[in-house]
């Protein structure tokens, strides 16, 4: 513990599994909850925010299968509201299935923006605090501990101050643990922020405070410190920052940001160390794209590509790096591209031939070669798997495993789905096999021939599968004679890499870079190990 | 300008053609550079930095393309740096490039941090000194606007405040206009910059400092404005925030936020509207996928979600509304009828049926239907000839020219050109042809073969050409079974128009926008004008 010494601790309410939810094509099914609920726990006592019981069927189903596999509840927050205008705490269903749903801590929000209070509620202001009080009060009684969402803190603060801590008031007076004061249109800038999160702290002070804030300024985050910065405990957000709109507060950026850049306490050293695979888990679960430029947990974040810079780092890493990427479970790449020097080759060589000289004539082979293929279109930057795989070939590392003695397709491109068949004829060592495969389109039956012709011989393949398959036409001019350039991304287990092909024809681009993958495959996790 | 009125003036440096295309994944053509210079003129008057002459060939050719093809250099800027240790500038080839590229404004970096000086450069901090002063004296006294940006300026002033601050002071009395802060490692917090920008300014205002900021922490927006916000006038950045590593300063949402939110003047009025189309655009040469979560731009930023923010939403705007998505070029997605939308599409149903009236059944029709097929993945402002053949049809003005009766193609990609080969069989009114086409890969055979089936029966087939084939994939997380969207430009004479086809079958979108293209070259020139 002694370098937390004298750092304040910041507690973490994660909202990925309800508000993230609300974020465009961010789905989680119960199964996808509930693996979540169960991996989180590594990440240490965080808040988790489960849904809304009452809201639908979904939500009520989870918080019931919670209950029967006795999970314990003890950092399960269920949300929900206060209850409705002219509606007694007793009498609301909303209430009673928050209560119902066994979660400890219950977190409602009410209005805190006049403006919300006569235009949406459509009541007086008098009648809206009614609601806050009475609604938390009621939740208190039965034993739970209560967050108060003080929705619209921000922008009602800056029209009506006095109403919108008039709320918070209610809240802190009727038991509510915590008020989180949010700026839920995320429009606010830093200084609206610290205006109002230093006018709470004035009147309400040492009451703990939390803020939730949304990302349409592109400002979630900075504005999330400010807010820490100003006094506040708790901080609200989703991983990888989901969310409705432009996403919640980013708690992938924002823990390392207050843990490593700040003077805070988040999360355990250990468990700072899993926020990048932990990241990559939630995107994966809810079948969204990961950002890989994201900081700290992308695989961008500490990718170095221009030859000066990589000549730098391998001088002395602080010069273009901002903190270790090891502390957030990530890792350091040299990018090997156009603008790239022997430096990075070296680097890249070491992890084969850890001995090799930068005097090696094999390094300035290595360069030629590469540089030559980019020349024509090659990119190695997103090919990492193709480019080991031909550096293991200069190093005379490499022996083909198989042989492709025939590739074929054909297609119907006014039919429907599965319009395409390929062809595959192989031969590993003496034996040959002759396979057909529909698909849908000539890539995806080139890919299905060739994986099935080989899966017998090297199991391994049947574990592999591509999870990304991207084109880029180099030189567009001259229509559809153009070159194409196919980057696939295969996965195995927890690692990704890609492969790429070039040519003038897309599907010999695809067959090559899908026989790199296959042939890195085999050679990385059959051969290659040995 | 009434709007403008005692709002501070900001100049922006767009850096996407040379540090954005650091970003991994990123490349831009020659031809790419071309068009985006064009296009980058409706943003009104922002410097360009167009690459780094004599860093590698590709730049070279861009600036002497600049000059072959008379492009005006007024607000083109050339990247480089100073002369090297030990050197004098007027034997610096560095210098000497970046004066032969015949750009008008030249910004060299040069080191502020005395770690980098010591480690990198590996000289004394005299000598870094002396190459800030000459270099950028040499520049000047050759005619040439210079920006000086001070790498890593706020790592150096966190270390050795006086040395960060004389390399500032050597530019400015070497003649820079404006020397440039940067946060190369992109790991400052605000309070880091603000305090680096105040000590900047109150030595050396009311000289000019720009902003050059990087997002690894996730705070590249916010600490531009806090720069902007402690006095600086020019920043610097990149259209989707593009860039190594995490990327720069986002000039997509850093623009709107200083406009919209602060109280600046950026860009005109009119050029803000074009702000998302444009950053789309940006995204579309680049090859790159376009986030959508993104700030201000993105499709999902004004998109609700929710049952109750939609209900509130159309109550009054402002209750979930941070700001009018207009302003910005973008559009609320609600599942009401947009007025927006459909005023763009009255206004092109207009060029077909200059008396269609807003209440036309046939307006709300055309606007379902492509809102439709834009949830399909389709997106149609790349892609007007296909568009206006949809709006043709609707209007009941389109009767198919000819019949596809079989279209087949065969490859083997292994093989060596011409690989590939289509049977087309079409109808044209009780004629059949059945003809045969190889071609280098499938796509283009399918090409060929239509149109040497139709050339015969619609001659001006045979005086326009495809010019561009585009491909993306959509959807990527499906490996070879992702949806692709292909694009296809075609020309006859000067005008140029894009069609689109979408599938999860490559071929099967190529072959729709190729019948598009056909189809629209064959009404437009030979029936439509009638």
């Amino acid at each position: 513990m002694g370098r937390d010494e004298g750092k304040r601790k910041i507690t973490v309410y994660d909202t990925t599994l309800r508000d993230g939810a609300q974020g465009e094509g961010i789905h989680f099914s119960t199964q996808d909850k509930l693996s979540y609920v169960e991996r989180i726990k590594e990440m240490g006592s965080l808040y988790v925010e489960a849904g809304w019981p009452g809201a639908n069927p979904k939500d009520d189903n989870f918080f019931q299968l919670l209950k029967e596999q006795n999970i314990p509840m003890t950092h399960i927050a269920a949300f929900g509201s206060t209850c409705k205008v002219n509606e007694s705490p007793e009498n609301s269903e909303i209430l009673l299935k928050l209560v119902a749903s066994g979660a400890q801590t219950i977190t409602i929000f009410g209005k805190a923006w006049d403006l919300h209070v006569r235009d949406v509620l459509r009541t007086n202001l008098a009648e809206n605090l009614r609601l806050i009080r009475e609604s938390v009060s009621f939740l208190v009684q039965q034993g739970h501990e209560v967050f108060f969402d003080a929705e619209h803190f921000f922008d009602g603060f800056k029209e009506n101050p006095d109403y919108a801590l008039k709320c918070i008031k209610m809240a802190l007076e009727a038991g509510a643990a915590i008020s989180i004061l949010c700026d839920t249109n995320g429009g606010c800038l830093p200084a609206d922020i610290a205006r109002g999160v230093e006018a709470v702290m004035q009147e309400f002070a040492p009451r703990e405070l939390g803020i939730h804030v949304h990302n349409d300024s592109g400002l979630a985050v900075a504005n999330s410190l400010v807010a820490v910065e100003a006094g506040v405990t708790q901080i609200q957000g989703t991983w990888n920052g989901f969310g409705e709109r432009c996403g919640n507060a980013n708690l992938s950026t924002l823990i390392p940001l207050l843990q490593v850049k700040g003077n805070y306490t988040v999360l355990s050293e250990s468990a700072l160390h899993k926020i990048t695979p932990f990241s990559r888990f939630v995107a994966e679960l809810s079948n969204a794209p990961f950002d890989e430029k994201q900081p700290y947990v992308g695989r961008s974040a500490f990718a170095h590509k221009a030859g000066m810079h990589v000549d730098a780092i391998l001088k002395n890493h602080r010069t273009f790096e901002h903190m270790d990427p090891l502390d957030v479970g990530n890792e350091r790449r040299i990018l090997i591209s156009d603008q790239a020097g022997k430096a990075n080759i070296l680097e890249r060589l070491r992890r084969f031939a850890p001995d090799i000289l930068k005097e090696d004539p094999l390094v300035e082979k290595a360069m030629l070669e590469i540089k030559d293929m980019e020349n024509h279109g090659f990119q190695f930057e997103a090919a990492e798997g193709s480019l080991d795989l031909l550096l293991v070939r200069i190093l005379g590392r490499f022996s083909t495993p198989f042989e492709v003695l025939d590739y074929h397709v054909w297609s119907d491109p006014l039919r429907g789905e599965l319009d395409s068949v390929a062809v595959v004829k192989v031969k590993v060592g003496e034996q040959t096999v002759h396979i057909a495969s529909e698909g849908n389109g000539p890539v995806n039956a080139l890919d299905t021939a060739l994986r099935q012709a080989l899966a017998s011989f090297f199991p391994i393949l049947e574990k592999s599968e591509l999870v990304n398959y991207k084109v880029r036409v180099l030189d567009g001019s001259r229509g559809t004679e153009a070159i194409v350039r196919v980057i696939i991304d295969t996965r195995l287990g927890r690692e990704v890499w890609g492969t790429i092909g070039v040519s003038n024809n897309i599907l010999k681009a695809s067959a090559q870079a899908l026989l790199d993958a296959i042939n890195w495959t085999i050679w990385k996790f059959e051969g290659g190990a040995c």
